[in-house]
């Protein structure tokens, strides 16, 4: 049964909000796959019997040291062998589980996907994708979301070829629309990467490439599937969301499409690029969000999403 | 008196909707400027007395061409110069006009203004900049919103002092705390260029710098008066409130906070850094929102910003 490790000691709720996600976790994904807690064993066990949790219910893998959230990723990572994150990354790139998952430090999940699991071949650049709820239903995923920043136009094109496995794969579309995100809908819109990028995308055949998109479309769905935008862009772009969730929550409004924006109903961006599943999760992760993050977990494994894009990435 | 000029036709509902913005303007700033009609006059007069309006309420510079709304900026600026752009921005050059507004061609204007007005002393490159609402109350500036893609680091250290220069003499802020737009809050975080940025910025003993600003903190109003980031990105950002306000509406959510983002409602976005008063309207500028350019024209030349602007430069 696959075996999905979570990172108890990570996000700012950690380790009760944790645990609390993932017992439920344990609950919906009963049959499906196992929950390995990651993390301060005697604090783990003492925590489920706090809240009538049977501990027994995970597996728990003793680590005795913690990256913490706002520690530099990569020396923290490089100094902490024995932290739940570095253990994490241990034992998937070992095989010996099939997802990892945390809400901890994000950057230092970044370090672990590339340097201990690694990047698949032919992919130049890992990148993180959030999918955005529409207001016609369903979802648009947007990537890449924050990993890379300054990314080339063929960086930006490989977004799109990830971007159109996943949403094949995890979402469920036949043929993906991918569009680019742009200030202007011509071809000799943008910046310079963006007009670059527009090209090579133009005159792909294995794309159903649509062609720019402007950010007032962003959630009706009309445009595209996949939308594709550099790392420091997308980031941006995400964060305004959950402006917009914030702004809608301080004036009253209620309605369940913008509680979609709420970073809890999202709970996880899986890292694509990488040889093994990993999914991160949002820092100020509550227990429906860790149980969220875990689920995506789940999915990203079971839908063999990882074998699909090196399958393309080889073609 | 201040004589603003104000192409009639230019935007997607001209010369009627125009003609009828223009025509409450007259009201608006009657005493204090008289307004220059710049177009087709036999249409203009015909239009204004389909519409109950006296054409001798305006000024009716007429010409005989039109730069359309799609046509390629720099060609057809450069092919039209009888049309009302062109001549708009001829006698802003010479005088003979203290401000020009179009919902024209954007590009065509940005041409006008750089290129028949020209840059200030010490300007690298003009910009464009918006008011963005606050849940607070007042509004928070944005700049730039699409007229520089590719800024390198010295060009975001200079819209930060434009719009320093603009929220005191504008909005009436005595010491604008200025943020730059990032993926996060620390001085290391974002792209190479808004690192090189906060550093500038950091330094500058001119600026009340307040460091780096996430999209998440847009609205809230917590942060910054002025908010820096690259023309790609501030447009993306700009068009996401677009998106805002749409989303909100198409739940039928009404508060008047949220009708603030209807570009009706900030009519027209300055130019900042040229050697005259230039504003530039939405292109689906109904009259509403034409009046508003007109008003934010005004507004512009009135407070002497283009001097202000020269003197912080030369400084």
């Amino acid at each position: 049964m696959l075996r999905i490790g979570v990172d108890a000691m990570g996000g700012d709720f950690a380790p009760v909000q944790v645990i609390l996600g993932a017992a439920e976790a344990v609950q919906q994904l009963s049959g499906l796959a196992t929950i390995v807690l990651l993390g301060d064993a005697d604090k783990i066990t003492g925590i489920c019997r706090e809240n009538g949790i049977d501990p027994g219910i995970f597996f728990i893998y003793p680590c005795t040291q913690v990256v913490q959230m706002h520690e530099q990723p990569v020396i923290a990572y490089k100094q902490k062998p024995d932290s739940s994150i570095a253990r994490g990354f241990e034992l998937l790139a070992k095989g010996e589980l099939g997802a990892f998952a945390s809400a901890g430090n994000t950057g230092a999940m970044l370090v672990g996907s590339v340097t201990t699991v690694g990047t698949l071949t032919g992919v130049f650049r890992p990148c993180i994708s959030v999918e955005i709820p529409l207001l016609t239903g369903g979802n648009m995923l947007l990537l890449d979301v924050g990993f890379n920043t300054d990314s080339k136009a063929d960086v930006l094109f490989q977004f799109a070829e990830l971007g159109t496995i996943y949403a094949k794969t995890i979402m469920g579309i036949h043929n993906p629309r991918v569009a680019l995100l742009n200030i202007g809908e011509e071809a000799e819109k943008g910046n310079m990467v963006a007009r670059e990028a527009y090209q090579m995308m133009a005159d792909s055949p294995d794309l159903n490439f649509v062609g720019n998109m402007e950010a007032n479309h962003l959630y009706d769905g009309a445009r595209a599937d996949v939308l594709v935008c550099d790392g420091f862009v997308g980031n941006i772009c995400l964060k305004q969301s959950e402006a917009l969730y914030s702004v809608c929550r301080q004036l009253g409004l209620n309605r369940s499409f913008l509680k979609q924006f709420n970073y809890e109903e999202y709970g996880g961006t899986p890292v694509l690029g990488v040889k093994a599943p990993v999914v991160i999760g949002h820092g100020a992760s509550t227990p429906k969000a860790i149980t969220r993050m875990i689920y995506k977990a789940y999915e990203v494994a079971h839908s063999g999403l990882v074998v699909k894009i090196q399958q393309q990435m080889l073609h």
